[in-house]
């Protein structure tokens, strides 16, 4: 059986970016599938009791942030970090079509893609003109994938995914699931991934 | 100059007990210096407008750091993990203690004690009679050190480093600081030494 690892992040999410850039690669090298869930943050805070996301209602931890994903990006050897102009973003169209293409060979490459337009090109995401060109550029049908996006049949898909996670107990992101385990942040890829390969095996 | 990094910790945090059993002699094996800086959290999390212990008031959040800690004491080979019968414990007296002993060689024996205390034993640590015993064990005047410790010239102390901490942006334990670069959580130890060895290298 093929190790999994599911992987729930928002595209709004400045350290879900982090785990989305390295993810794909980091799995494939150790023969671990990853199973993308795209879901949003917003009424998971929300229901937690949060106004808002919490690096804006707490400025205090917000600044030390910055000044962490400043250094991450540099440990990674992602693009030099610089702040958004507008944070967090709206993600529902991209989540709604990374919902779509979850099972595609395209999904890691949407991803990166959406992820370097919000927090390297400081471009907004939400809206068909931006998530169309990203299909574009991939080759993909791109009305035909956006309209299923918004179609009835998609829109309450990501409503249930949210859920999902919820009632699985997450509350952040990005969040790594196997089995039962879970892990939460980008500083706990590495050990996410260990646990696919071998669970169980430092614990 | 030998490097140096601030170690601002409270005996009360789970994550900081992680940090105190592994710094001194991870930052010995690089030259660095280890300045120790007791402090409490419970005021630190109030001006946040936390009404307790962010693990304690989002159980969800708190169920999975109960988790990520049996992971983290088997990574860092610590004893396995066990849920205090009681969380936070109350971390004032040693932290008055702690104070007094900053700059004295016993400093890290004397917080790995303490830690194990709390962590491993499951015993209070905020009474004369607890601190009594570890400060005898490393062969220290407890008596004096605690009538010391509970002095009106070292009582304020304790307020004033913790409003330090604040004065200072910082919002939760264990944080570490080289110069004016800081880094939150026991996940950043190793990227702190870093630093403190080479500031800036890394970004």
């Amino acid at each position: 059986m093929t190790p999994r690892i599911d992987f729930w992040f928002d595209f709004g999410s400045n350290y879900s970016y982090l785990s989305v850039m390295r993810l794909e690669q980091a799995a494939s090298a150790r023969g671990i599938t990853v199973q993308w869930k795209p879901f949003l943050l917003g009424p998971v805070f929300q229901a937690l009791g949060f106004t808002g996301a919490p690096f804006v209602v707490q400025p205090i931890k917000g600044a030390y942030v910055w000044q962490d994903m400043r250094r991450q990006c540099a440990r990674f050897g992602l693009p030099a970090w610089q702040m958004p102009s507008r944070f967090p973003r709206g993600s529902t169209l991209p989540a709604r079509v990374a919902l779509l293409g979850a099972e595609q060979p395209w999904i890691g490459a949407f991803c990166r893609r959406v992820m370097t337009l919000n927090f390297v090109d400081d471009q907004e995401i939400d809206n068909p003109e931006a998530m169309g060109r990203v299909l574009l550029e991939l080759g993909l049908p791109a009305d035909e994938l956006l309209s299923a996006a918004v179609s009835d049949a998609n829109r309450p898909r990501l409503r249930e995914q949210t859920a999902q996670a919820q009632a699985l107990g997450i509350f952040g992101a990005p969040t790594f699931l196997v089995g039962d385990e879970m892990f939460w942040g980008n500083d706990r890829l590495e050990e996410a991934l260990d646990w696919a390969a071998a669970p169980g095996a430092a614990a």
